[in-house]
C-alpha cells in the first residue's frame, strides 16, 4: 500500500526526507474516481522522478452552489487499490479543514481567507458558465504545490483551460515546479476519459464519441490547410456536433497561452475545445462533457 | 558587501545551497529606503537564523494609479551600505519584469496574470481608501516567499493590517514559513519610523508625535479598565487627534485576526489603529501616516 498522508504536516515530513536525500518528487493532483487518464499521469511521473505522490481531494471551492459537489463520484478504496497496483509511494488525502483552515463556503460572497485568481484566462470558455471555477482550481493547486513542493506536477490535456490557468499561475507566482501536461486518454471510441463519465449510460457514452470525431474533423481542416481561419474550424465542429444531436454549450479556437479567441489565422498549439450537455443515466438533467484537440 | 541577487534563478541557487546544508534562512521583505525599523527586523532575523536575506522591491501592484509609486523614496546605495554594515548575507533586488513575468499595470481592470486576495481582512481600515492595496501586498509577498522559501519571514507591527493579511495568507495557502511580527520602531518623540516620513518637514514630524500620544492614551483606557468598550477607546483617540489639529482618516479598534470592528468589549491583542493626513514638506497635498498600538 502507498503511505496515506492525511495532514499537511505528514506531507512535509515525507517530503523533507526526500529533499535531504536530493530526490526528485512528481505530483499528480486529482479529485479521485481515478481512471486510466490519471494513471497515465502517474506512470509519466514515475518515469521522470524518484518518488511520486498523488493527492485525492474533491475541492469544494471549484464547485458552484448549484453544482455536483455532493454527487461527485468518490471511490477512495478503489482509488487506493489502483495506486497500490501502480506502486505509488504516497497518497495525500486531506480533509477539507486541512486544505481550508479558515473554512470554506460555496457562496463566493460569503468566503473569507486567501484565494488565487488568474486574470485573463479564467473567464472565457469554461469560465462563462462557471465563473468561480478557475479561482477554485488555482487556489487549491497553489495550496497543494505549497504543501508538496514537487519537482514536477502533472495534468491531463483534457482539462485544457485548467492547464493554461495552472501554467500561468506557476509562472506568475514564481512557484518552483515544472508543469507537465500529458495527452488526453480516450476510450476506444474516442470519448475522452473523465470521472464524470460515470454519470452516463452506455448509449449516451456511445453517442458522445461524436465529440472527439467533430474536434478531429476541425483539426483536419488545419492539417490540410494551415492558413484556415479559426472561425472556419469552429463552424465545422459546431455543425458536426449539432448534426450528431448533441447540445452544444460552446466551441472555440483559442490561443494556447492567453486563451484569446483566434478568429483569423490560427497559431501552432492553438486549442480547439468544446463543452456539450448529454443526458444523465439517472435522475433528471444533463451531464457536461468537455474535450479539446491541439493544432500541432 | 552582501551578495546582490538580481534574478529569481540566482535566489534559488543561493537558497538551494543553504537548504542542502540544512541552514535556516530568515527573510526581510522591504521596499527599500531602509531605516532603523527595517534594521530591527534584520537583527532579529540574524539572531533566529543561520542566514538572512533582505529584498528591496517597490511593488507596483500595491499602488493605485493616483498614488506615489514614482515618488516613493528609492535609496539603493544607502540601503546596501546599511545592509553591509549589518553583515547581511544577501540582498534580492529584482526588476519589475522578474517579479511580474506577465507584466503589470496599475489599472486593476487591465491586469492579467495571477493575483492573491485575502478576503475578510483586506477591505476595511487601509483598504477603504486603497481597495487594491492588500491584493498587491499579498500577491508580492506570496511571490517573494515562493522564491526565497524562508524558514522565517519578518514584518513590522507598524503595518498592522499587512501583518494580519500576510498571516492569513500564509495560513490559508499553506505556505511553509513562520511569520514573525516585531514591535514598531519609533523616533524619540514617539513618531513611528516610516520611509514616507521622508515626505515630512521637521515641524510636521514634531506635530505628528501626537499620533502615538493619542493611541497611547486610548490604550491606557484599557490598561486602567479591561472592560472598556472599543467605541470608547476609538472616541478618545479620535478626539485627541482632532484636538492636536490632525486630519483624521479613521480610528478603529479591531480584532487581531479578523480585523472585525470591536465596538463592545475588546479582546486581548486587539489593534487600535489610525491613519492621518499631514502636509508634505514639498509640493502640494498631504502625506498619509499610519500607526497602531496593541492592547496587550
Amino acid at each position: 500500500m502507498p503511505i496515506v498522508l492525511r495532514t499537511v504536516k505528514q506531507v512535509r515530513q515525507w517530503r523533507s526526507a526526500l529533499c535531504q536525500a536530493q530526490k526528485s518528487v512528481g505530483f499528480v493532483p486529482t479529485m479521485g474516481a481515478l481512471h486510466h487518464g490519471h494513471l497515465s499521469l502517474v506512470h509519466q511521473s514515475q518515469a521522470d522522478n524518484d518518488a511520486t505522490v498523488v493527492s485525492i481531494f474533491v475541492n469544494p471551492s471549484q464547485f458552484g452552489p448549484t453544482e455536483d459537489l455532493d454527487a461527485y463520484p468518490r471511490t477512495l478504496d478503489d482509488d487506493l487499490a489502483q495506486l497500490e497496483a501502480a506502486n505509488v509511494e504516497a497518497v495525500f488525502v486531506p480533509k477539507v479543514s486541512e486544505m481550508y483552515p479558515s473554512g470554506i463556503v460555496l457562496d463566493v460572497n460569503e468566503q473569507r481567507g486567501a484565494f488565487v485568481e488568474v486574470k485573463g484566462c479564467s473567464h472565457q470558455l469554461e469560465g462563462v458558465t462557471r465563473p468561480q471555477f478557475f479561482r477554485g482550481v488555482a487556489t487549491v493547486v497553489c495550496k497543494l504545490l505549497n504543501v508538496v513542493q514537487p519537482t514536477r506536477v502533472y495534468f491531463g490535456q483534457k482539462d485544457a483551460q485548467q492547464c493554461v490557468v495552472v501554467r500561468n499561475m506557476v509562472k506568475d507566482l514564481l512557484i518552483d515546479t515544472e508543469v507537465k501536461v500529458l495527452p488526453t486518454q480516450r476510450e476506444p471510441s474516442g470519448l475522452a476519459l473523465s470521472s464524470r463519465n460515470a454519470y452516463l449510460s452506455d448509449t449516451t457514452k456511445d453517442e458522445s464519441k461524436a465529440i472527439y470525431q467533430a474536434l478531429s474533423q476541425g483539426k483536419q481542416l488545419w492539417v490540410d490547410d494551415a492558413t484556415v481561419k479559426g472561425t472556419d474550424i469552429v463552424d465545422l465542429v459546431q455543425k458536426q456536433l449539432v448534426d450528431s444531436g448533441l447540445q452544444v454549450e460552446y466551441v472555440a479556437c483559442s490561443h494556447p497561452e492567453t486563451l484569446d479567441d483566434l478568429t483569423d489565422k490560427v497559431v501552432p498549439g492553438a486549442i480547439v475545445s468544446t463543452a456539450v450537455h448529454v443526458p444523465r443515466a439517472q435522475g433528471t438533467g444533463t451531464a457536461r462533457l468537455i474535450d479539446n484537440v491541439i493544432l500541432e
